[in-house]
């Protein structure tokens, strides 16, 4: 069986000692080893300050965009490969691997783009030259440049490719040496793009460790960022570490995330703004098997419309054939791993104390050409809530997996919003209303809460990605339970990765300062 | 003698129990006293996040604006007898008061005018409309938006007036109601300009609570906000408290900072960048008896002006007199407190052991106009390493007082940022030369490790404040050490009160989105 290789200190080394396997989460068949450690990982840590920082400073943002667009041709060269891996080590469908594989490849093709625009420079300015003393001679600028230290990712279970492509593509674009690390379950992936991108870019810039994360957090110091993609367990841990809190390392924490969806009271079920939300309702049910970070776990519908939506929803989900996900005929595949089934039927037994059933029972299945008793499996649940506010289970804790609870409303606006705020914070809720004025109210109110807020309407509906889908020009990351990170959002995302500075002095001094960066 | 209350839940209250007194760190006399608690803190977190949020979020930007144009107001009206509540309780002369008071209104000013800017809206638009969708249809737009929470405020004794200040114009304007909380020791300005502000703003906006925090940080919940400027033994408290790390309360530090001064290869002291430099070094060490988080604390010089350097400060310092500051005559008062003077002079013990004296040996002096023994004195001291970069206890520790170390260097640029950087993160350095390769150099090496950097030149030397000034316009704050923060630079001081929020749908509700929020 093959054992995977860590990246570090420019070579591949297995490690050493006791091994975890990586399986296909449909089957539980072994794929692949890792070990659970003995790495050199002071050696990475200096390997990326001394040769990687270096190579990368020499670079200008348009010359690190050249290096993002290469990765992604890499991507595009192994796509196959890459959803396969995706399949069998994901528990992913061909259309879940390829939402992974190829918004990992599509982040990187947009970072490459924004490399170019931002040209032959090494400081960005931030903001126009600004007037400090009493004539324009004495001025100000704000820059931002890379940060010096190390970029640390601990990436999710759930995207390993995207994952690792949405973060790396932000920091390598800034200029920060970069460490990653996939979760072990579902490493395979990531592992392989690793493999394909090592030979592209300059010694040191991008580190793998597979397997767990052992020490790497003791060798942080001041100018380090640490990036994690997770649960608020981890989450806790990282903010209070020892080494984090010592050095002020920067921390972009993406953690559990209670995302709403909101039907307006406008909207009826058969119009074209009803369909885009029952759609994407069932989608972040369904795809990657509801274990996406922006999944809608709440949904809010006008009272009078909870009966049709219930049965639209009963109707729908009917149809998706659960099973092994290599086969065509199967729409949803298992979670990623026994824990998160444990997990996941965890969360479903706690909502059923405070909610009815209303589909799929407590998630019990029986998956489509998998041996028997074998898998990962959790059917698709929904779950009627009487109280949407009251109701403490629907909205104080993430369950990550294909279930989510509908509540009634009487349709006002700012309930709506907040029912939002009740979640303390998401990366993305939705509402669903043609009517300007409710949405103006909605969003006013329900801003503050979220990291985006996904506008469904009629004009829209035809070519919406839906609000499950991370884009890597609007912001991704909420406040409150869901971390308070920011990541993607154009150059928003690469600001983590850099310091603002101040420049003041002589005005022309500082307009000569951003031309000779270049 | 006067016993301060603190403004909480809508009225004045002494608290209770205990009580500790303020003094005149001149003379020690007794001059107020506070009590150490017996406040209902949870009650002025409801009253902020109940009526103060309330109050606030009905007002645009403008309106908050004009508020600030009434606090300045008030400060101008006050502003003799705010100066001589800091010259008897902060140990300031006359210009050190000023430049505490006055710097405090001047940047309510600045926010009243950035306010006035902004407009009559309650969402700003953060960047241009981003295409999502296949046609210009389906787009986004990050917009900022006030956050639901408290601010809290925790500010350091050095700068009672203008701390309060800083942070208060840029939450207030960002629409938070504020919780402020002065160093006890110095707290009579904070006090007394919370007595003229709270008349003037509406019920809820901003809350004052005097004497220890207590369990002040114990009523943080999501959304809220802290931002403190003090030492870095309290900074990593608050990283780690456990409010902060279960609720992921956004926290902004100003800590320690190494700040470092720069004398380029090109500049004759008798040139005006020479003089420049020799007046903002001697200026660092004497305002506010050097206790400015901004200060000079580490100066490099070529190797072979050294001794002129030296023979110079030894002058300009040898004309300063210590003692009473309200004395006309003095140009140096005594440090705010007799820990304060403990720690400097525990500091200047340290750089002793490995640097040689230069002037005012270990800081003892013979303050004028003082009755023997009183008050926490302690001179000018300038010290002198050998070796920049392997001098530990100059790198390593913050001495808060009159005292500055000089060490030698080649004239590299690149050694220059590196010393920068061998402060592990700072708020400002500064850098004096007239050639522009050299400061092009030395920018882009030292930009990552400091919040600002300030360029000195001989065409801006008649006009300059010296790095020592926070302007409001222009970020303070800085990486590494100095906290991680951000505060001021007119709006990115603003953001930290603020979410940032992507909306996605139909562009022309987006647009409509940020005209309707007026």
């Amino acid at each position: 069986m093959q054992l995977l290789a860590s990246y570090l200190s420019g070579s591949w080394s297995p490690g050493s000692g006791p091994r975890t396997t990586l399986v296909n989460p449909a089957t539980e068949a072994p794929l692949a080893e890792v070990s659970n450690g003995g790495h050199d990982l002071q050696a990475a840590f200096t390997y990326a300050r001394t040769v990687g920082a270096k190579e990368l400073a020499t670079l200008t943002f348009a010359q690190r965009g050249a290096l993002l667009a290469a990765l992604a041709k890499a991507i595009h060269g192994a796509r196959e490969e890459l959803i396969s891996l995706a399949v069998a080590n994901g528990g992913n469908t061909r259309g879940d691997a390829k939402f992974d594989v190829d918004g990992g490849s599509a982040t990187l093709s947009y970072y490459a783009e924004l490399g170019a625009r931002l040209g032959a420079t090494r400081l960005l300015a931030d903001g126009e030259p600004i007037q400090v003393g009493r004539t324009a001679r004495m001025g100000g600028q704000h820059v931002w440049g890379p940060r010096r230290g190390v970029a640390v990712h601990i990436n999710a279970f759930n995207f390993p490719g995207w994952g690792l492509c949405e973060k790396l593509a932000c920091s390598l674009l800034a200029g920060m040496p970069t460490i990653t690390k996939p979760a072990t379950a579902t490493g395979l992936v990531a592992h392989r793009m690793v493999e394909l991108f090592a030979p592209l870019l300059p010694p040191g810039a991008l580190q793998l460790l597979v397997g767990p994360a052992g020490s790497l957090l003791d060798h942080l110091h001041r100018g380090d960022a640490v990036a994690f993609t997770g649960g608020s367990a981890t989450a806790a841990m990282l903010r209070s570490h020892a080494k984090i809190i010592e050095h002020a390392v920067r921390l972009n924490i993406e953690a559990d995330s209670l995302n709403a969806a909101i039907l307006g009271p406008d909207v009826e079920l058969t119009s074209e703004t009803g369909s885009l939300f029952l759609a994407d309702v069932v989608r972040d049910m369904t795809q990657k098997t509801g274990q996406k970070c922006t999944a809608i776990r709440r949904v809010l519908v006008p009272a009078e419309r909870e009966a049709d939506v219930l049965e639209a929803l009963r109707e729908r989900l009917g149809g998706i054939a659960v099973g092994d996900p290599s086969r065509e005929d199967v729409r949803m595949g298992p979670v990623a791993t026994a824990q998160q089934k444990k997990d996941v039927l965890a969360g479903i037994a706690r909502l059923a104390e405070a909610t009815e059933a209303v589909f799929g029972g407590t998630g019990e299945v029986k998956p489509v050409g998998v041996p028997d008793g074998k898998g990962f499996f959790v059917g698709p649940v929904v779950r009627k809530a009487k109280d949407a506010m009251a109701c403490a289970p629907l909205n104080d804790h993430e369950v990550f997996g294909p279930v989510t609870t509908v509540a009634p409303y009487s349709g006002e606006a700012s309930y709506a919003a907040d029912f939002v705020a009740r979640g303390d914070g998401c990366l993305v809720s939705s509402a669903y209303s043609d009517e300007r004025d409710w949405v103006a109210t909605f969003v006013g109110a329900a801003a503050p809460w979220a990291g985006r807020l996904y506008l469904g309407s009629s004009k829209m509906a035809a070519m919406s990605p839906g609000p499950g889908t991370a884009l890597p020009s609007l912001l991704h990351g909420g406040p409150g339970r869901a971390g308070g990170g920011e990541e993607l959002g154009g150059e928003r995302g690469m600001y983590f990765y850099m310091q603002r500075t101040a420049l003041e002095g002589d005005a022309s001094v500082l307009k000569s300062l951003l031309g000779s960066a270049s």
